[in-house]
């Protein structure tokens, strides 16, 4: 198995009391992946295993940035490692969807408010609904059938961003309840995105579209096939999973 | 403009003489995108512009190894950089090929052997006709159509490897036509891959199916989405574009 | 609006005490489409509008007919009117699914019971789940995803009947769970299939897969999208739908 | 084998010395299929064998009629026949297309300028190219590729047309380049399209976008899927076929 759980630290995220822990005790192996994310291996034995990841991370008291007036950057002044994030991917496709991204936002003035106006279009346009797409469902398919989850509504707004020459990439990760409940359901893995604007990457949530506090990032890529919470191989059984991500006070 | 029309220098393939030119005097910057491939960036003038890449690649007087003993790994000993290689991508879909790839190779007996079987197979299985994909079809259309280019036996050739847990990635670059020669068209850019098994990369060519000397490569990655020989901005019309691969005797 | 609700009337279906009902009154007008099913059209008015139809269908008292031995016919041997029913259609994909039909089911021995074979394999491949396709989704899509309803499984099995040249046609009616209640969720429209075999057309119903009483046609054709409950034009909204389908007994 | 070559005869259309041969004699059965198209079955013997169909069709010398002021109808005007002709089908995909079709051509005045109007976007957006489509290519992947054969012109803008509820069927015949050589390939057959406006169906060409005399109607439905030339069963080797349509003057 490959698990992808660990948050990223980084200037805005500090760990503390990481554990790991198995039954039976299940060695784990870490390495990084092309992208840069901590991912661990590890092999199950036969017969039921259980294993469990947990941490504090330590974020900033602030939702993320914004900056209404970042500017878009011509092809010749994006960064080279931005490059990538502008091509098709498994689920994000640019070019399937560029006529409509160009008709609904060619229009618009370049910047920070025209990835907003993608946002806001792709939380229009869709509804939330568990179980409306599965493991083959591309944002074109989505931009049809309008029902999808976070990670749908993430992919179509990446698909138009890259349409348009604007960097985007898949962010997953934990997105806690704090102050702002937004979903009924327990606590699942979260999606949103990132994009290139002016001379860094600026945080997108195309499905709660209202800025949030405690996004704790596990891993970023191309779309939702780069960055798997669990991929399994000789096909285990998965009898439940639960993600807990609440607010830890008075630390 | 982002060019990727170098070869790649290694221990098989040593460069001389490279000469980039261009009318009017394009200025060009290299860098290595994520994959580790060459690519140089241009902004090209408004108007007519011609650009052009030359060198002398001095190749192995010999084909690719084989090595039909070389055995296939378990997910748990494939090296972590190898891993990417088993995920779905824009045109390489085993996700949807799964069926498929293993009902008519999940009973042979792993190793390179299958992965012959493979390249046979999709050697078969498609008939070579230029113009008969595009831009958006993916290697579950073309197993359909059963038509396409060296692309197309690549990417379907990838799929099928992939969903067997065998890691495959796309390599592009010149082929030229030795003493084999195999198309009656003029030379193009050729597309095959490369197979981890054992503990090295192997190079199969489903569109060919027959070892080769004078194999160049330009660019590796997921599909071919990530190597393309040119990527635009802005819509530039291309007039012509030659691809010459001879060989230089008597030195 | 166009509506089919009117069950088809037969040798084995009376119908007694029909009644449209609508408020304000709406004026319908009946006609037969291309298959020969009894559909109505309407215009509503501007605001809100209801409709129902009522009526008591005769059935008989017995479960569809069985015969393990019927045999399939050979291609000119298939009466004019079958041909129709071997074609790809909107959500039907002989075509795409071929391989995997003569794959599965080609070297069964023909007739009767390989139809059940594909019935048993579609009820076993996929899983029911209300919600997880959507008005886009073909019979090659529910295949990969494992996931539909009643419509999905029916279109999946019509695929693999007609790729192998056995006639297969989509029935949508009224299906009460009399002693045999399958489904905790309340009563809908149901979809099954018909195959020709020997001289005339079967009833299976790979959603169940179990014989049933009283099974009520309101309309026949090559798919769902031949046979919608409702049609509309201009965008009206559906507040909500009713469907009751119940046994009256001692009559 | 079904064949279906015959021209309708009509009004327009009367038939002359319509002769079969064979070698060796092969037995012909006509029907009409649900659309009212002639078509024939008959069984090969095993071996190589010939099949040809003659006539000399009479047709007025005028090309098609034109209207510019005929008015789209209001759904509850439209003709329950007409009807199945704003469905999706196998290949026009009003419901994948409908997005575009309204930001296109929803804007302008309904009527026969509208149908025009959408015909010549699509002469205008696709390119003709031999080879570049498939049997598996529907109208959404031709408005993607921007490549087709008249097939394929005909059936996006019928599914344009179906988008904004404008009955339209797929044509299907023969074309004589009669003073009007448009095509430097020999002779194939042709198909266009035929749309209802006011109280009759009128002829449009997306692929050719001129009047044009000489049209001799094969068949008609709701796609090529309906109208095969020739469809087969248990694999025949098709070696050659000669479509020859010339005028015969004098007469």
């Amino acid at each position: 198995m490959i698990f992808q759980v660990q948050p990223i630290e980084s200037r805005r995220i500090a760990l503390e009391g990481e554990r790991w822990s198995s039954d039976p005790a299940i060695d784990v192996r870490g390495y990084t992946d092309l992208y840069g994310n901590p991912c661990v291996r590890a092999v199950l034995q036969a017969g039921r295993s259980s294993f469990s990841y947990d941490a504090v991370a330590m974020c900033p008291d602030a939702t993320e940035d914004v900056d209404e007036e970042a500017p878009e950057c011509l092809p010749d002044a994006l960064p080279d490692a931005t490059l990538l994030y502008i091509l098709p991917s498994r689920y994000c496709l640019p070019d399937v969807l560029g006529n409509e991204a160009w008709s609904r936002f060619g229009g618009m003035a370049p910047g920070y408010r025209r990835v907003q106006a993608i946002c806001q279009h792709v939380h229009d346009h869709l509804t939330f609904q568990y179980g409306s797409t599965n493991a083959w469902t591309t944002a074109a398919d989505v931009n049809m059938s309008r029902l999808g989850v976070c990670r749908d509504f993430t992919q179509l707004a990446i698909s138009f961003c890259r349409a348009l020459n604007i960097p985007a990439r898949y962010v997953f990760g934990y997105l806690p309840d704090l102050d702002v409940p937004v979903d009924p359901n327990p606590m699942d893995f979260a999606a949103w995105m990132e994009v290139w604007l002016g001379d860094r990457w600026w945080t997108f949530d195309p499905r709660n579209n209202i800025p949030r506090k405690g996004r704790v990032v596990i891993g970023r890529g191309r779309d939702a096939s780069d960055v798997a919470m669990a991929t399994t191989f000789g096909g285990p059984y998965l009898e439940t999973m639960v993600v807990r991500s609440e607010e830890e006070l008075g630390s």
